[in-house]
């Protein structure tokens, strides 16, 4: 079997090493940072603290972008990199932080919008400015891809661009940082987590070394996610458990990148779009139920993938996948959203994303049907 | 707790992929390379078929070193490099190959010999030519690693140069270059990937990515170093279980570059340079020991290893190392050598290597004094 690995990104990870941003760019000899941040980090003062830590290294925030950022908000940050002079670029957030700091600290090296290269052809230049990545859910895994989602709204266009230059330089892994993450936040990104884990192993673009990470994140999520999830009197049980789904979120972030996701993420793309239930949620839902389908592919490793978490077989891991969603309540089903043949039609055909194609069984239309069928209650 | 992570080469894997060394140097826009390779692959063609592969790319072949690198050595290669207008270096070979490469590929970037960063305090400037390595044997896991250890034959010196330039660019490990490997050669490296995953798991450096890839790779052992070893009539068996002792291999220089090796790796250097045990049979030589010895250690670690390994617990792993070296024919004591008390005062000397440091349980006199006694068969 024939397989290529990279993985360029340097990783901290540590509790409080959120400081460390001065340290990092002292060592690239960098001095004139730009800071990109969600609105709510401003808000709750965590981007003024890496700033105050900065001792004057970050010298410009960021934060006026989306949820799912968009094309002429990248271009907004690119200026702003320019017009302060900036060496490089830090991210502090979940998954769009990073998506528009990717972005923005390649486009700044040219005089182009990065319009040009969303959802075309066209290839990134490779120059960009250094990429500091601190990760504040578990998680995107985000700070270890080359893949930027951005959304042109002139357009109507959400797309992905891939590029070498888009891999964080450094990932700084703060566990502190996801301590305020709400429970239910922490419980969808948790179960991304997971579905990057299992879809990165039964992928079939898998491969060894990340077969080994997928294993290690997917036992982490099993063991962590649900303490984590939860209000804890017992503190240090809490502050372990996020520690744990921080190591996991990175190394499901490894485990993922090169093999690609499969079909629970190519489901899921309907879901969020349509009905607005969150990417892990959305992820998690139809998990098991690939789980079961996948059970007996590739000569038997998901069985040995799942016997290696603790599990008698692939179907036990699809009961406790199961399971950990409804501990977790999260969505088991899609019955509230009371959907008819139209739209399990839409969702079928919306399923069709390019991961669907990783998926070690091929999916045809109709077991799409039964599944969202099955889901939403209906015969 | 803390760990910072870095794997800064990238990895080809499959069979036939050592005729890529063009495609790669290509990619990096270099023409004009050095060959690194033992005479042994000079005498049996392989190094003239990579030649023949390159299209001119490898202009030069350097082979005039021994199998414990000499600093001389290095700065002829260094000469060489020089003379020849190399932008690269290639290193086809076991471990010696690869130190000498490494070490040669940035000395050659001054006008210094390598002899001044040898054992000395000072630090090899970062500038260097690329490299790519091709290990022929599974393996000593440096075609991963930043360390080259060199000898200065004149000082009566050996000591490893560790730089962060001593990466290479890019492995291609081709596991069609170790079926001419003999069986012996095979066990005995194949036991020193062994310990590196094991000894990189328990190590006081242990973190979370190399844990998962140190089990990874210990696993594949267990599986297959007793089939790759053997002569099979059929050869599918055999070839895949070469295979998957490559894979085995760069997965277990992953797992122990960063964490770095322990107890039996401190115990072999004796043990190779006072009575000639090739390196991976000197460090399987105690593995099972300090198995023992550490099974308890760090909260029960090394036992959840043992169980993830499809073992009953750390007793039973050790059992299975011992019965391993003895089914692959290797030393299982050291009753043939007649040890004395001086000899075994002299073992315990310099046993107290660097590495013994990073055991998780701290190791006395009298424990080495007991375990070479033991293997000794004197009371």
């Amino acid at each position: 079997m024939n397989w290529d690995y990279a993985q360029p990104v340097a990783i901290r990870f540590g509790k409080g090493r959120a400081t460390e941003v001065n340290d990092v760019a002292a060592s690239m000899e960098l001095h004139n940072g730009l800071l990109v941040t969600t609105p709510s980090f401003v808000r709750n003062g965590q981007a003024q603290r890496l700033v105050d830590a900065s001792n004057g290294m970050l010298t410009t925030v960021f934060s006026q972008f989306s949820p799912n950022p968009d094309v002429t908000e990248v271009d907004a940050c690119a200026t702003a990199i320019k017009a302060n002079g900036c060496e490089f670029v830090v991210a502090l957030g979940g998954g769009s932080a990073m998506d528009l700091a990717k972005a923005a600290a390649s486009i700044c090296m040219v005089d182009e919008s990065i319009a040009q290269y969303h959802g075309t052809d066209k290839t990134l230049p490779g120059e960009h400015l250094p990429l500091i990545a601190l990760p504040t859910t578990a998680g995107t895994g985000s700070e270890v891809t080359c893949v930027s989602v951005l959304t042109n709204r002139a357009l109507g266009k959400k797309a992905p661009i891939v590029s070498d230059g888009f891999y964080p330089s450094v990932a700084i892994v703060d566990p502190e940082l996801t301590y305020s993450v709400p429970p239910y936040v922490t419980a969808c990104t948790g179960m991304d987590v997971l579905s990057q884990a299992i879809e990165g192993f039964w992928s079939k673009g898998h491969q060894p070394i990340c077969d080994a990470c997928a294993l290690h994140a997917a036992k982490l999520v099993f063991q962590y996610l649900l303490i984590a999830a939860a209000h804890h009197d017992d503190e240090a049980t809490y502050i372990e458990a996020r520690e744990k789904m921080c190591e996991a979120s990175i190394i499901a972030g490894l485990a993922f990148t090169l093999p690609k996701t499969t079909s629970s993420h190519a489901c899921s793309f309907p879901l969020t779009n349509l009905y607005g239930i969150p990417h892990g949620e959305a992820c998690a839902l139809t998990l098991d139920y690939f789980a079961r389908i996948n059970q007996d592919a590739q000569g038997g490793r998901v069985q040995e993938f799942a016997r290696a978490l603790g599990f008698a077989n692939a179907s036990a891991m699809a009961d406790a996948i199961y399971k950990l969603k409804a501990s977790l309540g999260l969505r088991t089903d899609l019955r509230d959203l009371s959907l008819g043949d139209e739209q399990i039609a839409e969702l079928v055909r919306i399923s069709r994303h390019p991961n669907l194609y990783n998926n070690p069984v091929e999916i045809s239309d109709d077991m799409l049907d039964a599944m969202y069928r099955s889901l939403a209650g209906i015969g």
